[in-house]
């Protein structure tokens, strides 16, 4: 099984920004845990803060992966393109957030994304990522 | 370990009811395969159709389970005093939905019940209680 | 033909209660007179102020009866729940009010309820349940 | 006793124009078993496409008949001055809709009309102008 | 002099739940102190958490008491159907709410019972339940 | 000098209908004052319930007259194609209603017609046709 | 007849200030015209740019004058407390505006004051001011 | 093939009303122009400022003509029942407005047409309706 | 103890305007009572038309009063500035309302002021003074 | 005559994507024929999923082209920048739309682009391409 | 150069009130420093919790001024006619405020004011008034 | 001391676009008198019409520089992405816009961005970056 893993603006500081909200641990850190979790997944890491190379990404990881776990991060609230993209490709897409977006600010309560998705995780902090990995699984 | 389940009004009719958007299995059928793949968990089962009645469910368990998971249905969208309860009660609180209800109707967007919880799974069908109890586990 | 009347809160108090509104006739007075008309009809009558016991009784109903008369009164308004339950059933259900409840409170105005009923009667005062006996009869 | 009905914009195509909604039966068929139905009432038929034209029979049959059964179509929602007609006139004047507006576009929700009147009735087809014609006798 | 208390959803947690909004008595005590200091007043105290049974109560004490104080908690925000309930009976209801709810959040500042009430205490903590029996002996 | 007055939908019903907000004098007894005051103008009257007629009439008048006293009437309130003719004609036009539009329905608060106007007076009864006259002679 | 003119904030400007709006005539120089033409009328004038100080004014006029001119310029649009003084007074106050407030800004539309005047005059420069006065002759 | 051009309202003044939006050219003489330029089709023409004779008019090409090109004026806006007129007919219509009714008023962004038509053209001046023929022809 | 009474603009009125609202005692006369009733407490009282004033008499009022009944008046919906002004005293502020402001004009319900008093007490007509003072006693 | 043509986002999709939507033809294969149709006009053609890339084309295309053909995706409803990009340069730019967006999802329906064009064109699948350069033509 | 600073309600107490927000230094302090370091630029200082009285300064300072630095405090964001005279003025005015005003409360991001002035700084505290000395200076 | 400035898309053109709005300086002429003014300070300058490369300059501005001036141009109103990434860096943003951004059109007001800056400055043509400067230095 092969799973894409995207994720998009300054989720790069992640463990280093704004730590009572995400955490003090790195992607790249807990990526090596859950690499070692599920050694039998193949896994694909992309982050990017420009809008369009994720909707590259999710066009691209549709011809050679079988799922994808997106971190839309900020652009979730404004990008009627990056929820095209999703309802676009063909491949499950799962969506997942660290924070609880419902409890902060307004603007953080609307997406364009969940509606395409096949699910949506939010509020378990980098755990939301394992349990992607787990809804794949199941 | 401690979870109790407490499911909201119309749900005692999943399997039977508007099957293209809930599917075609009781809750009951799906509640006895969990609990057989979590044998070591102690878990409580609790529906219905009255919005007081929940709430004194909530508080209950607060007393004595270490966990609750929570899908009040119709009921996240309106009840303030279910959110009151769950920021009242001390326990972890997850959130379920069967649906994706981001896909549905517009006043199923809304909900009072988001904000005051640990974490949210929606949109994958009953199997979202299954990564709730594995929210708990991991 | 078996029909059910389900009317909801502060309904049992009409008669004694803002007689201007809704008239000086009890329900109860009137039931007889429909219930006299109509011999041949096998009616049921419920009425509660709990909401979950309007969801439990519409359930219900739809196991033996061959329709229902919903007056769900002030929770029209505010309940997705009942509206839900409506949605699950699968005998028709046609909603009445005694008032009309366009000329009075803007919060009145809005229906969870009418889009899922067969049909919806308002205004006639306490005619408006004949009316709806006649709906099921031509 | 003496009723008129009158109809709005496009109902004069009932029975041909979007049969999924409207029926396949013209309304002047139904209009003949109406008449048969009830032969002591004698019935006015009006039909026009014309905001102005129907205000002109609202303020005319107010003059001889004894009420008015009136389905203004899509003026229901735009024309406040057909409401003043209705507001002016002293006969009691009964709105009928043939399919339920509830449960349609979000601009059909919204009436001009119907607080001014006695009383409505929507969602039950062509049948609705017999309840209304009920509405009268009772 | 007879005077019902009726309290609302959650209002029995008074004094553990988030004491740094309610306060650390329980409203037991309170009651005890309140009933001392006025010994000649004959009181009744009603708590629950079901909308339903709540209106039940204010129905029931309109047949015996004198006056009622109505804390109705979260179903003030979202309650047409209590509201109604106020608005049928004849004797004066006062409202209080212990905390400043024009302080919190934003769906707490609709009420639906306010404009219903003989008047309206808020932001006292517990003292606004003896204000309220001061107005009903002034 | 030449001085059109264009009246709109149910302003034929003046002195009959809504007596509590247009007074019991008809226009056309009003008008007839009007003439005797102001015997050097010459009048043109027009009325019409029909939307496109008051369109034609007020197209006709820009060829003819010196300026237009308009009372669109409820039309006021809808019609974006009057307030383009007055927009289109190069005489100016005074724009008249009866009643106090401000302390009455919500609706009745917008004009599509009063921004394109020369001026506007209302609340003071018939005698606002007066003013409007006594602003052409200044 | 004792009529007093009272003019709110910015108004003692007209002349020099946005004279494209309002016009190259100063107030005094008008009211001087005014004066002379209806000589056998006692006027009073006063001007503010203090809100309380016109309040002031109006009630205090109230026990002397025989009918109020009001423009109250900008607070129009936000002052309530003006509004409420026009309500208590019982002499008769109509209300003027220099400009076409419908052809200006979206928050220039909403009025506190229009509501609670005998009669509304706007759009025809300081001519307004004539009108009112001839609205309390006729 | 036939085509059916219907104009609305005051588009009867193309060619001397507000020329610098609409330009010089009547509509007649660029008629005539389009006449020349596609001899082998046979047009139809109508204008009316009535609402309802475009209705009827839209309903009448529809038995005759292979296609109609609607430009309903200001009643785009406002009018469901043109709307309900087009949605009715079989035959394809195409929506033209000769000036970019989006760098306008906001009220002229809303459309209740659009929806119903097969393809809107707008911006181009007169020359949208060429534009219109083309898309029948290609 | 010493107590400031600071009201807003319009209520100098009280005994003569709107006595169906405001009942017909003035506020003088009561004032007398209060003064009386409690001896040992130092009253100040102050009431101006001019918002600013009541700023500047709040702000005094802190250096050397215990507390302020603070009847903003029409301020209280309009006024962020007075908010400010007691968000910025260190002495306790109870909001006192004569009428229901819940029950009167939508723009009533709105209060810049609430959020930061001590308690609010509104209905309760000149009692609600009384009932403010006690909350400073007890 | 040179004319670029500029697609954002996902359109490098057509033709595999939701077909029922924007048809089975991939752009590729239409611009050929449009290439073809048309042979004397110079074409330049340009994709990208980038918002900024976007930017960076109308910029460079302005310094050498005639005209720009855009279709600006899921940006047009969301970039104020690509608006902004299509205001500042000084030859004409024309929209097309593949599909009817007023008849889909309400997001779709404000555009941020529209305003700033000379002319727009939906609804007519690719072939709104076609009709752009005949636009650019005539 | 002469520049008048104009500051709104509760600014005199800047260094005393919400330390947190608008920091310990008094206004007076400050200004004493900001006169040293421009030691060739006349200052005038006025200050007022009066809306009028900042109007009437406002009007006055354009006599005899070259530029006005103006924070308007809590008025900016409900005084329609403070903005009436900033634009009724001819000298440039320079809007300042302390805190960030779009880091607090919603209703502190609407200006009545910024659009009629030269320029607007926020959020650099006291250090704003030189930053806007400096705007006058370059 | 080390400034970043980071302008925003479009802003390459400052100086040949709507000139009547930017003015007629190119940024890179007046970015030279800028460094020749403030010799001692180092500036970065950057500016990119893609989003995501702007949040890259701001996250890699704030491992080497003491400040950045940001100027995000269209983007302020619509990207959360750049907001979160002004949040995430430790070291102060000032913001600047050259033109009055309250003047302009109406979804030009809101910002994501004010609020999680140091301070803001609008309106002064490009001498807001020169006041941005000050701003650090004082």
């Amino acid at each position: 099984m092969k799973i894409a893993i995207i994720n998009g603006p300054n989720l790069n500081l992640i463990g280093t920004r704004e730590t009572d909200i995400y955490g003090g641990e790195t992607f790249e850190h807990y990526f090596e845990k859950l690499r070692k979790k599920y050694e039998r997944i193949d896994f694909d890491y992309f982050q990017s803060n420009v809008e369009g190379e994720l909707i590259n990404e999710i066009q691209s990881a549709a011809q050679k992966m079988d799922g994808i776990i997106l971190n839309a991060g900020a652009y979730t609230h404004t990008s009627i393109a990056i929820g095209d993209a999703v309802a676009a490709v063909k491949i499950p897409v799962v969506e997942v957030h660290i924070s609880n977006i419902e409890a902060r600010e307004e603007f953080r309560k609307y997406s364009h994304i969940s509606a395409k998705c096949a699910g949506t995780i939010f509020g378990f902090g980098l755990k939301g990522y394992l349990l992607a990995v787990e809804s794949f699984l199941n």
